[in-house]
């Protein structure tokens, strides 16, 4: 198929390279940094001169944008929209808010441009190794149309339901692991102060109703205050925002309070991994 | 074996029917209601006049009471602890703090009475089933010489460090469940805002870094506002509160948050599940 | 002076009478319910046909409405903005978010009409005994300009800098307020629990450094679960909400927590006195 | 009157001088650091044995301990309470729990000593010029005998209940203080992102609903980060503990928060003054 790639960051490179090498035809343009540009080129990319031009040259657009801000100055913009080719779809990967998702499907909807709402889990190794998990939101007819793209970077692919599902989902799940990542530090702390053997604790709990993915997976990191990249502790914080925004006038205690926390572990911690926030509870 | 038992509660009773037709001998005392007592005793158990009689007609004792100050009671009592018949071993099953076992564990040693710290999970199901998981501190001879008793009641013996390990993996993985509860009814209640279709959340934050095994097993009861027994909310509240007792000093953000939300809602709803704290998440 | 005044709630009505009383011409238009508009036109305000009809008639528009919703709804209509008289000025007196008040302001600075952000402070008897506080951002020229209609409602009029700041400076106290009411309330349960007399207590903090106003006018009100209007704990949230949204980034640790128990006690309390949070703390 | 004073540090010493220079025979014993004993001795106090022989040879003796532990080491050795002559008051000033301070009472009262619990405010600027406030708390009839001893120290004496009244007010103080500090943070940084002159904000704070002691004066400490020892971030600390573990039970749910910030807090800053706490929500 004729892709269109915006995004070329620490996922949407890997994601864009592996989309090349299934045989897509790839559009690129400008990013803030040439040698994504330059590396995809040589593989056999168009180089296109803007926005407009990428998306005027795909059957399907992918884009995967670092937060909000951008999804919105990318498609709020109407030369944009307008340059979508007949029939063309557009594959939103951003983990990004469910509302504003909402407002640029319909925008688009009035351009007869269909759009998929599809955030994706699994790191950058999943990105590198094409082990991802989409989460779809959207028409199913559009999701089994884009198939052969999803199908070059992800293992797995759930249709979670209409648009805004997929952000929706990507932002619970992200506000569940950042609130047991710092659970996770706390029962650390506490194993620490009554001189547990952390191994014996890691075993019982995986078997135990205290069990997460999180624990099982990341106490090793909390303890070492990895320092390796990792998912980073900004877009963590970012991410529980998008979960407080969403709720906003329900209770969320546990959220709410675990954004504070990532907020102060940002200022010093921002680029490392999320278990950085371990930090603060555990003490450098 | 000889078998003393203390703690004819929810989980005591029905552990203490599973040794007794294991074939062993069962010593019990009058507890605050007579029907534990007058079955057991049908089926073959002794019943003696006090706590000391039991405790010096055994050579295992073991007790399973509601709480530190039951536990502080019985085993404070000097009288109770000279009881012990040389080469007894005393089996804590309690859920309650470390600090408290490890009192009680040294002047018991100071009687040459060995002690296990040996907490169980698995509720009553598990009790009945005798499927319980043991997370034993002590003296891995110790361990030894009583799984004899514990085999009838337990799964999975974890022998997890010295005394008051046991009490502080359980405190820890109630800490961790009781905070993954109140996350889980977070998540839910930004799920229905934003209108997801909740099988399909479950299923995909089953296979996602937010999984736990409290929203794969609860999320159900939360959103049923299920008011079957299970696990009771104020022992979930007084096990968080041995987790925050033992942390003093230490930064427990989420514990000490929860914490608060659980004596909130054991106002209302104390003897339901624990899975009852979502309702002050989710509303009524 | 020819004021229009947009906006007769339990505020609005009293402040407009005062208006009116002091001889300046009053010109209003439909509101949700009859009787406010009806007693003002026979005390001699003029009804007009709509906003837009209102504004054009006014040397000064007094505006003070619900939340930020209707402040955007209100002045994000172009017709509404460009029915100013040239010299007009705008006073807004509405408690809202600083950054909505600057983007009404840069958009009405367009059409050449000069903002007032005015909101004020004092509750219902403030307003009818024309005793309110004026926190004032904007030019102190045009200030000077609106005084004669300001002095009609307000004993205090603070200047407190440019557009945004004086519903900045309205938020942070309620932000205040809201915490140490909720402060206060934890301060009467833990002296309920130490057995103290309450009268002794707020004369020794009203002494010391826990003093506050909140705690020397609220106490008793706490104690007694005051049902009586007041400041309504529903608007207490919203305030709340003000800070933590125009604070997003930034570490606002009590403030966030406090929200979160204004939401629950909003619930069942909303339409109440803000001290109806003490509750939740104190039990009913 | 022949005192007995324990305790000379940043409060005791200055307060033990007055006293002396009072023209009150003044007994002390070795404490940590000899220079205050000296200069005592050289003033014309005399210098005992041990704690018993201080006790021995007063009609009042006054404690002001760094804290619960040390009350209890003191106080909990038996050879210490019969050292007490017969009609001897003990004056227990330091900031410690109102249980511990009435389990202390209940001992002595068993050896005929009354006791007064009496902890104070006001500072070490306080404790120099003789202007504390003492919140007592015990028999009025007691509290007359030792009125001239306490005028020397304090400018307003409150009698506030039984024994642990006067515990139990200073620490409920100190909980407001501490919350109120770590809120007047949150309005600083809130109003430095609104872009506020603070003075203006100070203003009008002081005027309004959201005024506290804590904002009126320690604003500038907090906007300063200053380094100044004033009340130790880490006795704040200790104060707030002795709140949330009275409040055992109770929804604190500020208290509860502030404590765990005080902790974090603690780690750089806790011989600071504990307006320290607000680098942690300013930034250093």
């Amino acid at each position: 198929m004729r892709v269109g790639w915006l995004g070329l960051g620490a996922m949407g490179l890997p994601m864009a390279r592996r989309v090349l090498q299934a045989g897509h035809e790839l559009f690129i343009t400008a990013h803030r940094n040439r040698s994504p540009l330059e590396e995809l080129a040589r593989a056999g990319a168009t180089v296109c001169d803007n926005v407009a031009d990428v998306v005027a040259r795909a059957e399907v657009v992918c884009s995967i944008l670092p937060a909000d801000a951008e999804m919105e100055a990318v498609w709020g913009d109407t030369k944009v929209r307008q340059a979508f080719a007949p029939g063309a779809v557009l594959v939103e990967m951003t983990s990004g808010s469910p509302s504003v998702m909402k407002r640029i499907a319909a925008a688009l909807a009035q351009q007869g441009v269909a759009v998929l709402d599809a955030p994706v889990s699994g790191g950058t190794a999943g990105a590198a190794g094409g082990t991802l998990t989409v989460m779809a939101g959207g028409d199913p007819a559009v999701l089994a149309r884009v198939r052969p793209v999803l199908d070059c970077v992800a293992a797995q692919i759930h249709h979670v339901g209409g648009i805004g599902s997929g952000k929706a989902v990507k932002a619970i799940n992200q506000m569940l692991a950042g609130i047991h990542m710092l659970a996770a530090a706390e029962a650390l702390s506490l194993a620490q102060r009554c001189g547990m053997d952390l191994a014996v604790l890691q075993r019982v709990i995986a078997a135990s109703s205290g069990q997460s993915w999180i624990f099982d997976h990341k106490a090793q990191d909390i303890l070492k205050r990895a320092a390796k990249p990792g998912f980073r502790l900004r877009l963590m914080k970012k991410d529980l925002q998008i979960a407080v925004d969403e709720g906003r006038g329900l209770p969320l205690p546990l959220a709410t309070l675990a954004l504070q926390w990532y907020e102060l572990a940002a200022r010093d911690a921002g680029d490392l991994d999320f278990s950085a926030v371990g930090r603060l509870v555990l003490g450098d």
